[in-house]
């Protein structure tokens, strides 16, 4: 892990390009540095001036007595590098550049971005930007930014690819009373990325909770192994744009064509932990319910309780909506609500302790739903009236919550001025208190999510196979030098062996009579295709015959079919015949890979026949960090998992075997990062074991050699 | 339409239980009525007082000189009833009943609830309530209600089924700066019901949107026609909760198991143009939308200008996960961008004018992008800047709208304190501003909405046809007669024929003689199915045979059938066998219809097959104002739909015929709604034609014959 100590909390800091002149870039750093109460030495540096802002100015970095820690660089971009030079001569430990009119712009930009990042790298400095809007901490307190505001001291630590939407959510958080640790705008991240800044967040002691907004991971193996860290500690919350950009490349495989970019990004940040947020409203709404402490929920089942029916029902729903439960509350616990409650109350789940209940009853009846041991955590809703008070209420929840610390709760006061107060005690008490219902419920999913992603990290296992890699990178080898990178149906089929995956017997043939033979040894019915990587649609040119039941049959069937393939496709490459043995039918499946940058190869699951891709009834994990949680849960999502559980009086199929398929082929695609993507389609499921029934299998185009890559 | 002229603009009101008491509903009544401005007679009635908050006090409202248009009733439930006469008496035209302790409290409560509500029937009053908070209108103004505060004037007519909400609601509103032209709790809609209250703010001209929040609705038949009238004047909004109670009710049918009550919600809204929302700030943030001036957006095609890269990327995301499209710039559009924009701009869509132009600058792109013929709505962003002011954007924003009035824009302008006032200007002329993109989006979303609400109800066509009644009153008689509720097949399908549906040929044999017979005349091969409404699974029990090829095969089968039926289900009603044409498969279809209340007959449409229920590929609409392009929308929203046009290389199949089955169900359903349940699964579709293969018909319970209905 980076030290960002130089960074975040620097003794000293130099300020190249620092500037007299209002409304400059160098002299709104300088200020918002002197204002934001920071107390380390701050030296202006500037070869033209004498002081600035009252500051003793220095010709360059070199000439600070004792040098700066942290230097913050906003000069025009050709003469960055020279600074650079300059700072690593000086022993600066960490440079932010804030400077633009690099990789962004242009192509030369691009080259002077290379330079100073190899710059920082050689000097062992940490380098933030280019082209970003500086950094601030509001704990040490620093500000090296040209913003033109400085954060609420608070708990979220805040990251973000985009500058501008740095300035906005600002001004918006100043509003609202949001309040952060950190408050970063990362630019181009040419040395220090997400990766960075998630580890280094997950180590402070001042922040509660990460946030981020992307638009790109730099460095996916980095980022998941900071990620995975980090969510250990504290959640970590994440809105990834540019979702919509992805997916467009062409894809050769069912897999490829359905594992549009976001299902890898979806996939990443679901194996890290991560909470994802898909509006910038719900990514601070799900931060909320981890400021002033970190909630995290031990189940789904939710205790609502009200004092407006109708706030109760706008609940439930939402809570439905979300995946949580309407906890069942024991008899028990019902009958103590009746002793509290008044007559016309409603004490099932929504709790309704009607519109007339003072704040006492209110509290008598969280006092009594905490107890039960089916709430895993409480929304306690109020619609504001003239005989409660919301502030001695919301004394009451925190008292609650100090007791009960397992049992967290987020809560909705509706309503505006009535109800402000109390909101803020709640809030900065720990407890989330929000406008509506609905968002309320966000927040017990965020705590939930959370909960649950913790347990996936601690308790799932890594899974490893032994497959054999020599048998693997003979046949890759074998198809290079062939020119080829589609692997033949049996070479594919050999591929899927040598890791322990399950297939039909499937072999080629180059002559008739060796295809009655390896028919023979295979034992009948079985099925002839024309092995050639030039032909896709094989039946529609007479290229495979099913059911053949004798050797005869067999041989004949050769002849046709490679005089079919000579006469329709006389341009087609044909290495012969692929002889397969034909099984009965089982549950159709499909199971695949594709490459996901920069996560690496993703795994794809699903119910496979031709309907593929009408349907999508498919799910995603990333090869690597794969765990057994993760591949249950893989299955688990689709609704082939019914299928396999026996549907309408079915037999159940072999579930293990199935697993065992998907973690073979992660094991064979982290081996083997050459493989572009693969298809096993139709996979078949049995009631005891499985077997691939067609494996697709392409190369990378620029490959050398089967490399061994562990993920 | 009820004349509600007396509840929102009375002469005179008489508060029935005024009283002096500070605190209590009767006095709170009186002083807000006084100090809401309203400048009508206020007259309290209490037989104890003499004057009430300076005003003459009258003990009965016979007693009140020249009467009183409206009266607020809020004295105890028992009393009520005596009160509502003395209203009748007395020539009064609304009575709003505050009082609560009616339907929602008790048995007695009801039977209360019962006869004031028959009172005001009698004497021609309109009556609200009981059980609710009263009514608000700003724009007389008058405040009727016990709430502790008074609305802004505004555009929304706000109607409440929780009155715990709307208080909520007001005081948020009102930190908020929503305004309300009328603001009112509905209580238990007794009388006046949602389809009154929308009739009536349809017809208002303060009123620019209809924002509803609903638990139930009372009528259906008279909502949809209130709404649908409505829908042409002006938006209606409706957060309808209580959508997760629905669906438990047990259901024989597929359809009936996929159709939960949520369903005959959604259809309902949907063929009304109801804008939907499913949380109550999407309700307020949609609303917005049509504040200052109703928008309305004819197409999909959204530019997207901005300032900050990042807030385009997450416009981008949110356009395209809401169905909207990104428009192709033309390239005389970009060109003229070119010349305006600084080099680093980007002039495709989005355009990002870059951080450092002026609201000149931004004005220029906006001019561009809006003269573009393929741009329908124009989200424009903003990140707040130095240079850029965003009071002078608003400002030429309001400009070009009034230019351009066919072009809607929803914006963003991103920030706190720095766009409030820009904010503020924008939506007071009609252009919805938020916070955040995504909710700016969601305001182009409710115009999308409204527009294609309205070309539906403006262009859809009504579909009707001619089905053989008296054939299907024949068959149900019989049916009847024999004590039974759900339909043999041959019953069913005779009925699905004599309404045009097309069915494979199917009769009842009642000897194997008869059988033979009738297999002879439909041509071999054919199926027999033993004919019990008590055997559910016939192929257990061997009471199916199929691919019957001749005449003494199907006697043969016939006997063993009913032996098998005898032996297997002895206590069953066998009626003989029925003998059904087989025809070759076509593409698996489900059609279907459950009765959905409030609103009649569901029907539903899908993929067919074993998978019916595993996939659920199935949409739904009403059988009520079923129009040719809800037909086509429905079978449009399954991917049924893409085998239909013809799956990799199928042949297309005949979906007008398809169509037309939908429409004839409808037809069936509508003039016999005594049909409880229908499902015709499997429905064949062919390359010409159509086969219902298999008719499942269940009655109503309670039914006292075929009565006609016109939907």
């Amino acid at each position: 892990m980076r030290d960002l100590t130089t960074l975040y909390g620097p003794e000293s800091v130099a300020i190249v390009g620092a500037s007299d002149s209002p409304g400059k870039v160098g002299n709104v750093v300088v200020r918002n540095l002197m204002s934001s109460g920071y107390e380390g030495e701050i030296y202006p540096v500037n070869p033209g001036g004498d002081s600035i802002e009252g500051l003793q100015c220095y010709p360059r970095v070199q000439d600070i007595p004792g040098g700066a820690e942290l230097a913050v660089i906003c000069i025009p971009a050709p003469v960055v590098p020279d600074a650079m030079r300059d700072c690593g001569a000086a022993g600066v430990g960490s440079v932010v550049v804030i400077t633009a009119g690099f990789k962004e712009a242009s192509p030369e930009g691009e080259a002077l971005e290379k330079e100073i990042t190899r710059i920082a790298d050689e000097n062992d400095m940490n380098m933030m930007g280019p082209n970003c809007l500086g950094a601030m901490n509001t704990h040490t307190p620093i500000n090296v930014t040209f913003a033109a505001d400085f954060p609420h001291k608070g708990d979220i630590a805040f990251f973000s690819q985009s500058g501008a939407l740095c300035i906005a959510i600002l001004d918006w958080s100043l509003d609202q009373g949001v309040g952060f640790s950190k408050f970063i705008s990362m630019g181009n991240k040419a040395q220090l990325n997400e990766a960075d800044f998630i580890a280094d967040a997950a180590a402070d002691t001042e922040s509660q909770v990460i946030l981020m907004y992307l638009e790109s991971i730099e460095d996916g193996d980095a980022f998941m192994e900071a990620a995975r860290e980090a969510v250990q500690k504290k959640p970590v919350i994440i809105l990834k744009s540019g979702v919509s950009e992805a997916g467009a490349e062409a894809a050769s495989s069912h897999t490829g064509a359905l594992a549009g970019g976001d299902e890898g990004f979806a996939a990443a940040f679901r194996q890290a932990g991560i909470i994802r947020a898909g509006r910038m409203q719900e990514e601070f709404g799900k931060a909320t319910a981890f400021i002033g402490g970190i909630n995290i929920a031990e189940g789904r089942r939710v205790a609502v309780v009200t004092n407006a029916g109708g706030l109760g029902v706008m609940a439930t729903d939402a809570l439905e909506g979300a995946g949580l439960e309407l906890a069942e509350l024991s008899e028990e616990t019902q009958q103590r609500l009746r002793e509290v409650l008044p007559d016309m109350a409603a004490v099932g789940n929504p709790v309704d302790i009607v519109g007339h209940s003072d704040e006492d009853t209110y509290a008598a009846a969280l006092d009594a739903v905490v107890r039960d041991p089916g709430v895993d955590m409480i929304l306690p809703l109020l619609s504001p009236t003239a005989v409660l008070d919301p502030n001695r209420l919301a004394e009451y929840m925190i008292e609650q919550v100090r007791a009960h610390p397992d049992i967290p709760m987020s809560a909705s006061f509706t309503g505006g001025e009535s109800v402000r107060a109390a909101n803020e005690t709640l809030r900065s008490s720990g407890i989330p208190c929000f406008p509506f219902p609905e968002e309320a419920v966000e927040g017990l999913v965020a705590m939930v999510e959370y909960g649950e992603a913790r347990t996936r990290l601690q308790k799932g296992q890594l899974l490893h196979y032994e497959g054999d890699m020599d048998r693997v990178r003979e046949i890759f080898s074998s198809v290079r030098e062939q020119g080829r990178r589609i692997l033949l149906g049996p070479e594919a089929m050999a591929v899927a062996r040598a890791y322990g995956i399950d297939t039909v017997p499937s072999e080629l043939a180059e002559s008739a009579g060796e295809a009655g033979e390896l028919a023979e040894q295979m034992g009948f019915p079985v099925a002839l295709k024309v092995a050639s990587p030039d032909i896709i649609h094989k039946t529609d040119i007479g290229g495979v015959q099913l059911d053949l039941e004798d050797r005869s049959s067999v041989q004949q069937s050769f002849r046709q079919i490679m005089h079919n393939a000579s006469e329709r496709e006389p341009d087609a490459r044909v290495y012969g015949v692929e002889v397969q043995k034909m099984f009965p039918p089982g549950q159709e499946l499909i199971v695949g890979m594709a490459q996901s940058p920069p996560f690496g190869p993703l795994l794809m699951f699903g119910l496979g026949g031709i309907f593929v891709d009408l349907m999508e009834d498919v799910s995603f994990r990333l090869a690597r960090h794969l765990t057994d949680m993760d591949v249950a849960e893989m299955i688990e999502e689709t609704k082939a998992a019914q299928l396999l559980r026996g549907y309408r009086g079915e037999a159940p199929k072999d579930l293990d075997a199935v697993r065992e398929t998907v973690g073979r082929i992660a094991q064979l695609t982290r081996d083997f990062p050459e493989i572009a993507e693969l298809d096993i389609n139709p996979f078949f499921a049995y009631e005891n074991g499985v077997a691939a029934l067609d494996v697709k299998m392409t190369l990378a185009e620029d490959a050398g050699g089967a490399e061994e890559h562990e993920g």
